[in-house]
């Protein structure tokens, strides 16, 4: 395609790397601000220029946060001792809509994958295992989602665990094998928390 | 949907007021840009804050252009006397794609649409009908797309160059009746304004 501008041809560049936004649709979505108040724009770029640098994530469990601690880990009403580990805010967003679940989150930032080059060491695995050492919790709920990532990184996590007093289990199978965990409704995802099974019953079904 | 965040809510919101992406990919989108290195959303930002605050339309076809007249008005090869009627900027793109068209253009900048509250002087019609009245233009090609508000803006412009000598036509419909010209293929786009008819002809088909 030839821009009849190299400001329009710019912004229609850096729309279009972000995941799943083609040039096409990234013109669309250019012209369209153009026509909006010069102010939609702005709010636009500062929102997103704000977040990224002033974004902090929970000293705990590693959620997005505004505060030091987020508000599930500085509520004393939830049980400490009940941790599920998930692959990024957007579970902890869905699991926090079915209302089932009173414990507290481990965000890990990812899943082990060698084909994206992403290994343990990039993942908040390190301060998971530490916090676990610390004594205070009870049971471990592994809730990534069950593809072959999902599955190297609970096994990882499990084999780190060796010697220490912890529960583990994983989120009921009610969600299909390889479905992302954020698509799954309400209903079915509450319940595979409430029906989630030792994690050892899960590796003996695969 | 409850966010652990002000700051990852605002950024959300912001993106989710772009048309045809929802809360979910809005949401996808964000996390995307915090996974990134913080430059890439600075560039971003920028990008479309720079395209907003200064970006300029030329001033005689109304295309979007960093320099006062658009390369294509301002280049002496193409022919002045044909002028190609079009809504926006995407379709100055699709046409030069074809590499067919040796005019200019005029953007509208829109179609009039009583429904979206566009009427007339929403549109450039006024500079374009001042420009036909100078003289020079002996052709003025209907490109827009062909709905009910596209047609309804070539007979109000049509209308208003009762008296004057020029000669109108429309591209040729082997566009799909409502198909949108900038999803058209080039051949079929390039070859449907080689064979332009006279206006007069396109509304008798009608
Ligand atoms: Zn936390
Ligand atoms: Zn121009």
């Amino acid at each position: 395609m030839e821009y009849a501008s190299k400001l329009l041809e710019n912004a229609v560049y850096e729309v279009s790397q972000l995941p799943g936004i083609g040039k096409r649709t990234a013109l669309r979505l250019v012209l369209h601000l153009l026509k909006q108040p010069e102010q939609q724009t702005t709010l636009l770029a500062e929102a997103i220029l704000k977040l990224r640098t002033e974004i902090n994530f929970c000293s705990s469990c590693y959620n997005i946060s505004d505060t030091e601690l987020c508000e599930i880990c500085a509520n004393p009403k939830r049980d400490a001792s009940l941790v599920c580990v998930v692959e990024d805010i957007r579970d902890v967003m869905a699991i926090e809509n079915t209302s089932q679940y009173q414990g507290l989150y481990h965000v890990l930032g990812g899943k082990i994958s060698p084909m994206e080059g992403i290994g343990p060491q990039d993942l908040n695995i390190v301060p998971l295992i530490t916090k676990i050492k610390e004594g205070n919790i009870k049971e471990l709920i592994f809730a990534l989602s069950s593809t072959m990532e999902g599955d190297t990184t609970n096994f990882y996590i499990y084999k780190q665990l060796e010697g220490i007093d912890v529960t583990t289990s994983t989120i009921a199978r009610g969600i299909a094998v390889g479905d992302e965990l954020e698509y799954a409704d309400e209903v079915t995802l509450g319940r595979s928390i409430l029906n989630r099974v030792p994690f050892e019953n899960s590796m003996k079904a695969n």
